[in-house]
């Protein structure tokens, strides 16, 4: 960590914070430019807090060299992170296909969803029981017995199962569902990743709209600095000035959150673009680009049904994205 | 609300949609144009979902005409509220300045602090005990404790307290705050709000960082839905590229907010530039384009003390800004 | 196009609007809500200014239905326009691939670069010779000489050259360019694009850092609109939030860009991340997600010399890109 | 400037780069971390090409710690610069306040505008004569003969004139104009920029709508690069993902140059909002946040007239305007 001082900073004014920091046992160096002291602190700078740094009167900028983020980070963890999930893993050389409708309605709906997603070649059943809406008069998931639903859907197909927690309080509920989704709206609700840090279920982990990659990954530290290690991480469409797509699939964030961190990381092709027509192609690109994995809704009946979401396939359309998705992933291998 | 459809709409589709959409007690009005057909909705809309809508292979698009947000509106609360806190009030023709320090360090620091502010002017005390912190290594507040201090001041000031949340399970410990705020990374933490819509305590939402006005009038809707209507928006500051300042205080957001509803607004200018200097003039502007309240940090030695944000004022900057805030509040009523 | 006007707004008012709209040569269909009265306009709204609209003081919102670009417009031309450009061409079946270094620096440099780019299957060379720079201390080009050095190396090679205009007056200069370029920061310069509607050379229009794809066809309309149809579109990352890229390409304007219009989509992965590691995973993106072709930097030795930008390959580096790139177009052709 | 370098850099590499940045005439500081070797160069490092430091394959980051920019620069100029123009001038301690139309339509109009702006206290005239449009088929202004009938107006009401130049080639028709006007669109047309250095007329530089400070700055610097040191710096919007407003005033923007440059910063509310209704309270928050002036679209009558903007005032709305900001100008005194 580096923090340059204002021109005008006292000797004194160096001294005295020269040795706070070293109190926090930290090596510190000092060098004098034309205009500038800048101090390079060295040792582990991820407990100092940048804000406060930077909120001292003779501090112009800080910057820091080393990641705060550690537990998730791939320098300390140079191989990629395998997450085992019932009989299926997530990471490595694995490629996660998750699908499943945007929300359980009934279980005709959900087994029907189940077995055509599996036969196309899904290796796990999403569906969203609690659901976030941004507003209160829209419907908000069957809630208990929704994941009841996906249970039973679970039992038949063997499908692993993801789905959406929004209150650590429901956690008992969770027990037989295989992965716990946090959604973008909750990426920063600390309390809630505190909690899920103290279980040791997979957590796939979706990043907000507006947060940036570190954020994520210091959003994943939360979890991990529990004790729970088991994340996924999942790029969905950042908010941008675009109106033609819902958000802006950030297909870069796969390859980068690759560099810095050993989590798998997976996309979710609907929900970022808000337009079936896009998932095919952005699923693809997901894949060219080094993704672990997919996580696509699929709904048994767009066409007369009107509860679909915008973004959801039909399984027929879906087994097609799933088809070119192994070309891809075949021609990444040869 | 209004529904463009596709070109190759069929009229057995048209007339689908249509029956649907009465059956949901809406009147419907059908256009047609030389390309599109157009599907006028009439009555309470709020309660369509848009998603739901836009879904449908048949729609192009769909644009609301009347807001999502009825408890909210202006439109069917035409006169300003005015939301009462111990001995104060928000809204309307009163003037709130909050203040007090980013977090509660100890009982000196908070008295000292809060006596100050007082003969500054200040209207209210906050400060931080449950803090929203983006790294778990860095200080997550003194909790209950800091609570206990908070409440001690108030009594010895006589100054209402505001502080924040963030879990609806620490609820019992707000008994005596008296405004509870929402910060921005739990705008859309929806359980919380259901959690809040359920007491009677005045609640300060602040908007999320990257959440448009039209989605914090939801969060609003989404607490006044369970009966509390005693709301406090908060605009402090949106992310975007710039990087000189840590993000842009949308002031903008003050006329517009006030044009679209009845909910008193105030401005944080402390956490929206990250930079002491900027706090002054942007409290100022933000009174200027006609906000009910200001809410600023103050601490109480920002030259030793190395625990301050780099946005806090000392309590001498702090009377400073109440005296200009005055004046301009003056020249505004001549 | 429609226009909803305000409540309040009086027979007297529509009935004036109404004939004024019919006198510009429209169909005007009027529908009256509970509280809204919809105007629909029928006819080519195209040169119906949407601005003037919305500044009538009884107009709430105006939306198009059809998109204001036309000359560009997919629903005019559904087939993929095909531009020819020396002996290759750009769009429909045909993949380019765009490469050369970010400055022309001297003729060595062009023709190393130049030869082994076409042997690792290169379509195209590119070249700087005019610099758009942030800094006016910066490196600017060599301008004339450059464009000499890139004639002599498609003399050469025999590669068609790409390279780009800053200013209309140098249009002389372009003679035997074979592709000129429009950098992102002149996308909206509508004097330089309406001189390039006057000549017959094909442009390649760069989307601005941040300009919405509408605005990126209006601006290739403003070409079009002069008479020059050959206009290859270029997506090359938009500006975020995010600070781990330099910008982040927005990999769904391909499908996006290729849905709303017949002319060709190509990326530049280079400009997009600013990150030699993040080419060849963004260049296998694009593809996968339907590009017509790439542009990528490439220097002949970015380990010693000190002119390379960030995002530049090595020649070997970028015949893996090519080899990679050609798997992952047989792959989709299967 | 600071350069952080890679951990695997070998000393024989940290030997190259030191030498060759010694060879361009900076002191070079090496200072080895555990992990991390931090270059700090001192000197004249503005003409450093931060891109070229970046691109080296053994450089991480690149922090600089002096701006880039040196004639616009508060630090190399402390005092206020105060720019002539006509019988008025702008910057320091006078408030400019510029009005008028946003095209010039004909003679009448321009010449009512003019006087009862006048009468309003306005100090310049300003109206369109080439306009740039998003499309080609909107209106594209008077052109030459916009100009002749601001200079007209000028005649007679003795108020300096502000018009938008888009090509340099227009220059000529610009000789009685009193300011040049380079629009959002152009902030990054350098060529354009260059001319303009060339000239000794006042320039009033608009921020781009995606434009950091540094950006528009920099700018600036090309302006004045040429020797042309009359720039007045004018914040009008930028482009976030609030839909309400069309733009995003950055107010914040006002404090944050007038620190960071010793130019005058004018605001343009009318642009920024696109929402008349907006401009007199954005208006007010520019004076509170200490802007130099305003510069505010005025259309003689909006109620009939069909070519308004939506963000035009009448005379009389603007009169008030120009009233309220006396008063907080006034306040502000005291």
């Amino acid at each position: 960590m580096i923090a340059v001082l204002k021109p005008q900073t006292s000797d004194k004014q160096i001294e005295n914070l020269s040795s706070w920091l070293k109190a926090q046992g930290l090596d510190v160096h000092i060098s004098k430019g034309s205009t500038h002291t800048v101090i390079g602190l060295v040792g582990d700078t991820s407990k100092i807090d940048e804000d406060l740094l930077i909120g001292l009167d003779m501090v112009e900028t800080v910057k820091r060299i080393s990641e705060p983020f550690k537990s998730a980070n791939r320098k300390f963890h140079p191989d990629d992170s395998v997450i085992s999930v019932g009989n299926t893993s997530v990471g490595g050389k694995d490629f996660t296909l998750i699908a499943g409708p945007c929300s359980v309605e009934n279980e005709e709906q959900v087994m029907e969803i189940a077995t055509a997603v599996k036969a196309a070649g899904a290796t796990m059943l999403r569906g969203g029981a609690f659901k976030p809406r941004t507003s209160p008069y829209d419907f908000q998931g069957l809630k208990a017995d929704g994941i009841e639903m996906l249970i039973k859907a679970k039992k038949v197909t063997g499908l692993p199962i993801v789905t959406e927690i929004m209150n650590a309080n429901h956690l008992s509920l969770f027990d037989e569902v295989d992965v716990i989704q946090v959604g973008a709206r909750n990426m920063q609700n600390f309390e809630l990743l505190k909690e899920l840090g103290r279980t040791n279920k997979p957590i796939l982990l979706k990043r907000g709209l507006a947060n940036t990659l570190k954020e994520l990954l210091m959003s994943a530290e939360y979890i991990m600095a529990g004790g729970n290690e088991n994340i996924i991480l999942c790029e969905r469409g950042i908010r941008t000035f675009e109106t033609y797509t819902r958000n802006t699939l950030d297909v870069s964030a796969i390859p980068m959150l690759r560099e810095l961190s050993h989590l798998p990381v997976i996309v979710d092709p609907s929900h970022a673009t808000g337009n079936a027509k896009l998932v095919k192609p952005m699923a693809m690109a997901a894949v060219a680009a080094g993704a672990h994995g997919l996580m696509i809704e699929v709904h048994n009946d767009p066409a007369h049904a009107l509860c679909d979401g915008p973004q959801s396939l039909t399984p027929a359309a879906f087994a097609e994205v799933a088809m070119s998705v192994r070309k891809i992933l075949a021609a990444m291998e040869e």
